[in-house]
C-alpha cells in the first residue's frame, strides 16, 4: 500500500555515536519508508558513509546525502524546539514516558502548532547517555517481551518512524478492505442466476434426496456462496464448473451408451 | 518497557525461499522482541543457520534453533487454520485486505476462537508468488510512503510482530505515564513552601516593583513550578537554590560592609 502523504515537518532523526554504519544505512531506509527525511549524525566514526551503509539504505540515498554531522547534540538539536530520547533501560528522571503510538499522537499536535521535533537514539547497545536524555521533554519507549528487549537501532526508529506516519493516514486506512478489482463485483442478479442453475441441477441430480429437507439444505447451499462476495469473473467461473460437471456426468452417460 | 504478556498462540512466521541469512537473523529477533516463537522456512539456502545468521539474530538463538524447514509452503502451513498473506503489491485477487493494525485485531480474535494462525512473507525481493497469495485468506500490507516503499524482509515482519504485540499490552500503556519514582513526587504543601518562601524572598528583594501588578505576576510563577509536577527532591533542590541566591545577595552586602 502506498500511501501519497506528505511530511514535510516529520521529526529529526538524531544518531548519537553511532557505531554500525549498517544501522545508518537501515535508518535511512526506516526513515524513507515513512516520509522521513532530516538524518543527522553526532559523533559517527569516520568514514561511516561507506558501501556497507549504501547497502543497507537500499536506495534511501538522498537521506545519505543530505545526512547532517555534528559534533555535540547540543549543536544538532540547536534549531529544534521539542526533544524526545528514546529509552529502553529505567531511568530514575521524572518526564512523560510515551509508547511509539501516543508520542506519534503527541508530535503531531505540537507539529501542528508548529513544532519542530527531534527524536535522540543512543549509540548502540547501550543507548543514551543521561547527559542526553536530560535535554529531553518526554520519553519514547518501545514495549518489548520480557523475554528479549534488546531492539536493534535502525528497528527502533523503524518502529517510531511507523507510529508517526500512521497518525497521517487517511483513516480509511484502518478498515480492512478489498485487494483487488472492487469494480468486477456480481451484482445480485448474476449471483442468483448461478444459484438457481445450481439449483436446478441438483433437482435434477436428485441431491436432496428427501423433498422436505431441500429448504435448509438450499439454504446452506446458498449461504456458502453469497459469504464469498463473488465477482462476475467468479461466478461465470462457478457457471463453467457447474456446466462441465454436469457435461461430463452426461458424458459418462453418453459413453456408456455407446459402449453398451 | 518490558511487557510480561504470554503470547502462546502468536501466529507462525513463515518466510518462503529467503535468501539472505541476515534476513532470517532479523527476524527471528524481530519475532522475540515481540513474542512470537515459530519460525518456519520454506525452501532456505544451504547452509542458511551460518555466523551471519546468530549475528542479525543477536541472541534469538531459541528461534533460530527450533525453526523448521519445510520443502512447500503446503507442508509449512498443513497444520494450521488461517493464513495471511504479506504482499506489498496489488494482486488482482479478491480478499480481505489487513494493516498490519486491522490485522493484528482480527488475528487475536480468531485465535480466542482457538485458531493458529500463519503469516507468509516472500523471497526478498520480489515477494509472494501468486501461487502462495492463493492460500491466503486475507491480504497484510503496510502502508508506506509513495516515495519508497521497499521494505527489508525482517523489517515487515518486525511491523506485523510489533502490531500484534500491540494488542496484548494491557490497555494503560497506551496512555502517557511518567518515568522515574513516581512515589517521589512533592505534595501539595512541600510545592506550597517553596512558593511562599519565593513569594517571601521576591517581596524582600522588591521584586514585584508596582504592588498592584503582585498578583498577576505572582500567578504567572506560581503557574510555572505548577506545570512541573515537582518531586520531593528537587522542591528541596529548589529552596536550596532559593537559599543559595539569597545567601549569596547578601554575601556580597557582608563582603561589601566589610570592605567598606
Amino acid at each position: 500500500m502506498i500511501i501519497k502523504t506528505s511530511l514535510q515537518s516529520a521529526p529529526a532523526i538524531i544518531l548519537i555515536e553511532p557505531r554500525e554504519s549498517g544501522n545508518i544505512g537501515a535508518t535511512a531506509r526506516a526513515m524513507m519508508n515513512f516520509g522521513m527525511k532530516d538524518l543527522r549524525l553526532v559523533r559517527p566514526k569516520d568514514h561511516w558513509l561507506e558501501t556497507f551503509t549504501r547497502q543497507m539504505a537500499s536506495g534511501a540515498n538522498d537521506i545519505l546525502n543530505d545526512a547532517r554531522v555534528y559534533k555535540t547534540t547540543q549543536d544538532a538539536v540547536s534549531d529544534l524546539h521539542v526533544i524526545y530520547a528514546t529509552a529502553s533501560k529505567k531511568r530514575d528522571m521524572i518526564k512523560p514516558l510515551f509508547t511509539p503510538r501516543s508520542a506519534a499522537e503527541e508530535m503531531k499536535n505540537l507539529i501542528q502548532k508548529g513544532a519542530r521535533i527531534g527524536l535522540l537514539f543512543g549509540t548502540e547497545p547501550s543507548g543514551l547517555e543521561n547527559e542526553d536524555v536530560m535535554r529531553a521533554s518526554g520519553l519514547i519507549s518501545i514495549p518489548t517481551s520480557e523475554d528479549f528487549d534488546s531492539l536493534n537501532l535502525s528497528q527502533a526508529v523503524l518502529l517510531i518512524a511507523y507510529e508517526f506516519f500512521q497518525m497521517y493516514l487517511p483513516s480509511s486506512f484502518a478498515e480492512v478492505s478489498l485487494s483487488g478489482k472492487r469494480s468486477s463485483f456480481a451484482t445480485q442478479e448474476e449471483v442468483e442466476g448461478f444459484l438457481k442453475h445450481l439449483e436446478e441441477e441438483l433437482d435434477m441430480a436428485n441431491f436432496w434426496r428427501v423433498s422436505e429437507k431441500k429448504p435448509d439444505m438450499l439454504q446452506n447451499v446458498r449461504n456458502i456462496f453469497n459469504r464469498i462476495c463473488l465477482t462476475q469473473q467468479e461466478t461465470q467461473t462457478l457457471r463453467g464448473i457447474l456446466k462441465a460437471l454436469v457435461y461430463h456426468r452426461w458424458g459418462i452417460f453418453s459413453k456408456k451408451n455407446k459402449t453398451s
